[in-house]
């Protein structure tokens, strides 16, 4: 089978020629679990941030250890567990960028595949879509009236985020992005009251049109300065939801935020790490997939095809130029 | 009457050289208000700040408008208010350094001293009590099995507030704070299960002995060092709130916390502003009364005697040289 390893330790973030792929032995089934063909692979920032900060930016990993993390979806082809037979479709979180993955039960869940397609639980219905869910029904309990604001809001975290919000009854959606084209897909795909373009001068002003008497939540996925930007527009007893510091990943100084802000509008700030709420798949999914089905939630893909493309993907996805949920499909 | 003001605009932190004391016009009793006979005034730390940095910083403020403010409490001499009569015994926010204060009905409340000395209203029953208890109760939500950790725990805010965790059944009480007598006081008084003292080397590794699983709520009034401190301690899901920035108060640089850890303990972070609690003074104290007088929470008092002393325990209260409330008896 096939497998994408790095080439040699990064000291900075991951560029499509630091990767190779390979010919390697396919796994064998484990006792209790299945050996699953995948399907997709999810390619999302965290794994280019672990790639050379995190424990495998320490050495540089050889082929028979060098599995590059990541979530896929697929279908088994053999199983020894009870919980899956082949042909069953599965998403694990302990995939990588390769063609066939060994997983023991604890490692997957089955999915449906009847209403949505496979490709879904790679994003919307996947650690992204997840990760949207639980900041904005778990910890913000966003409701009637809210004022929601999120960054990155043409990728899959924030993307599902605000059109979770819209559910959940939020009045005003709005979002920031880099770039038209991506604005437009918020605003025109994902159905975001505005997206304000961080490219464009002027673009705080546009806060204030959209949201005159402030925002009553935000989810922040990008970093120290757009959190300050938000919370000098919160409206008092706002609750911010600390999810991602994409803009820090690749920064060797960490992120900072100003106290006072917080005691002044006395905001309830919540950090968020997705793998709490690993126990909560199957809730999340039958909240969520009905939205997905009826095309109340929409998410973009940016799709690559052939393990091989998987680098130039996280190439582009690390420098930030990807639209819509990063996907490679085999 | 007499009246303490400021002699010229402040560059910098209260000195007791820097106000006069001098007699002035008593007010006349308003139309639904009352006249009051100061007893005690409450020296809080946000005073000494808006005395330089607010909106009295800024101008010098003349004799006529010059009142300084400060929490009162005291007794009622002429009414033309259904609310009290003369005799009653009221607490405000809104007095000041200052004989006789003229107050209506919607800046007062009436005080029960059958069981609690008056000057308790100042302290453990007033202001500081109230902040302790809403962040306490209110926004930590204290419960059965915490590991609570305050710093400034010497003074009312951060000893009530220990007390009051106590009382909501913390198993673990730690505090912070400068110098054998206060941490005695704390440890010995206020009944904390330690007191770590900050000015001691190797302070920080103390906290080990006393929380090994880490702390599960911590109560800030100090300022980024101590909240920094704190994060780096806490379990997973720990809830902070954030009252104080005293260390701050004074410094022109604004104070800054780390975003990264409150995500990776996937914290709760809330800004607390005791006047969003100011009608709730009544549970308070239904709520924090019967400790009082039981015994179960006490307050250490900095205490002074005469409207002339109030400059120069202001000066020991802004330099930390305090132990206990400060309270200026008339």
């Amino acid at each position: 089978m096939q497998q994408v390893v790095l080439k040699h330790t990064l000291s900075e973030k991951p560029k499509a020629e630091d990767f190779d792929l390979v010919q390697m032995p396919a796994p064998t089934c484990p006792e209790g679990g299945v050996l699953v063909q995948v399907k997709y692979i999810s390619l999302d920032p965290y794994v280019g941030h672990l790639l050379h900060k995190g424990h495998m930016g320490q050495t540089a990993p050889e082929p028979a250890r060098g599995l590059i993390p990541g979530a896929v979806v697929g279908e088994v082809i053999e199983s020894r567990s009870d919980k899956a037979g082949a042909g069953d479709h599965v998403h694990s979180m302990d995939g990588g960028w390769v063609e066939v993955v060994a997983l023991t039960d604890s490692q997957f869940t089955v999915v449906d595949t009847d209403s949505v397609p496979l490709s879904a639980y790679a994003g919307v219905l996947g650690m992204p879509g997840l990760t949207a869910w639980a900041g904005v029904t778990q910890l913000a309990r966003v409701t009637d009236g809210d004022v929601f604001l999120v960054d990155a809001a043409a990728g899959p975290v924030g993307g599902t985020a605000g059109q979770i919000a819209r559910q959940c009854g939020a009045k005003t959606v709005i979002g920031i992005a880099g770039g038209t084209e991506k604005c437009r897909l918020v605003e025109k795909v994902y159905g975001f009251d505005a997206c304000l373009d961080y490219r464009e001068a002027g673009w705080r002003e546009q806060l204030g049109i959209h949201a005159p008497d402030g925002i009553t939540v935000h989810y922040e996925n990008v970093g120290a300065d757009m959190l300050a930007f938000a919370l000098s527009h919160m409206q008092p007893y706002a609750r911010v939801i600390l999810c991602g510091l994409a803009a820090h990943y690749h920064d060797p100084e960490p992120a900072r935020i100003l106290i006072g802000p917080i005691i002044g509008k006395r905001a309830s700030v919540h950090g968020l790490v997705v793998y709490d709420f690993y126990d909560r798949w199957q809730a999340f999914r039958d909240a969520v997939a009905p939205w997905v089905t009826s095309g109340r939630i929409t998410i973009c893909e940016d799709r690559s095809q052939g393990l091989g493309e998987a680098p130039a993907l996280m190439q582009k996805l690390v420098n930030g130029r990807n639209v819509g949920k990063c996907v490679v499909a085999l």
